[in-house]
């Protein structure tokens, strides 16, 4: 199980789909939210979009490893997403935000949790200003979120500074190469 | 400091020497024993070669990060070794046996503990046996030693198996990338 986490505006996403595509054989764990679709998003590929009626009933029905409230919209991971691609002996890879990261450490204490830095807090707002797509106050609250974000993420076992997106990538690339050497996931060695 | 152990014919020298030829910014410190050189060793590159009289000497002047008795003969880590390269910020890396490995930890708790294997303890033996050069009572005391090796490697951080020296190489090198984004060896966040 990879957890990757970041503050909104960090360039997570573009960075988690290179990742699937760097031959590491992850498996992208698609989230459920309550957020609107974006025009290029669709639905089972980059989130289950769900209505708030059917999230809060699955809460209820205790589907999610991890839920929460972020920007005023419900994100959560469904355990079905998860577990399936686990069992069959999968690399698990989870883009969430750092209270679900939280949660999902309490489910999988041997995950390996990798938080994406900005090169700075200027450049993070930058991003945010340069997407175009929020109101000024909206993108006061993203930042305020990050800040929160960032505080958080010294949690994480690992963080990458996203300031070259292929270099980025290649360490996150070790990272995961390295975590399958360690002494404590290792199997012991065949006596013959 | 990177502390690389394993047993004794695991492929460990040609290993640290491709290692220290892979751009990782590895500096190795040259460790001192009593043995005697081999024809293709040279003094102060491979081994400082002591007399017996002088490693004791260095001994009681507090001179070794660790030493220790191996196969009848003393190895040991000069402080000086290590103390110089890493004042000038640079990656140590040290080939030593597990016992002086646990005395690097005391030292040096943060060092990155990398245990070289054998694919198997078959593979080990034909290794020792191949070498041409140990009589076959040395060979036993060889394997013995190394089997309480590997016993003991389980205190170390990441395990690679030496299978195919090109694959364990890289393995080596992303546990090297990996470490240095560890939140715990980080900085904080520029904040402009």
């Amino acid at each position: 199980m990879v957890v990757i986490s970041g503050p909104s505006g960090v360039g997570k996403s573009s960075f988690v789909k290179e990742l699937l595509g760097a031959g590491l054989d992850l498996e992208y764990s698609v989230s459920a939210t309550t957020r609107a679709r974006r025009p290029h998003e669709a639905d089972g590929r980059d989130y289950f979009f769900l209505g708030r009626d059917e999230f809060s009933r699955r809460i209820e029905a205790g589907d999610f490893v991890e839920w929460a409230e972020v920007h005023g919209e419900l994100y959560g991971t469904l355990r079905s997403e998860t577990e399936r691609r686990l069992m069959s002996g999968k690399n698990v890879l989870l883009d969430i935000d750092v209270q679900g990261g939280r949660e999902v450490r309490k489910a999988y204490p041997d995950g390996v949790f990798i938080f994406v830095l900005p090169p700075s807090l200027s450049s993070l707002e930058e991003r945010l200003r340069g997407r175009g797509t929020d109101p000024d106050e909206r993108i006061r609250l993203r930042l305020d979120n990050a800040l929160r974000e960032i505080n958080l993420g010294s949690e994480y076992d690992y963080a990458v500074v996203n300031d070259d997106l292929p270099s980025a990538l290649r360490r996150v690339a070790s990272i995961i190469v390295a975590e399958t050497s360690r002494v404590s996931r290792r199997l012991p060695m065949k006596s013959t």
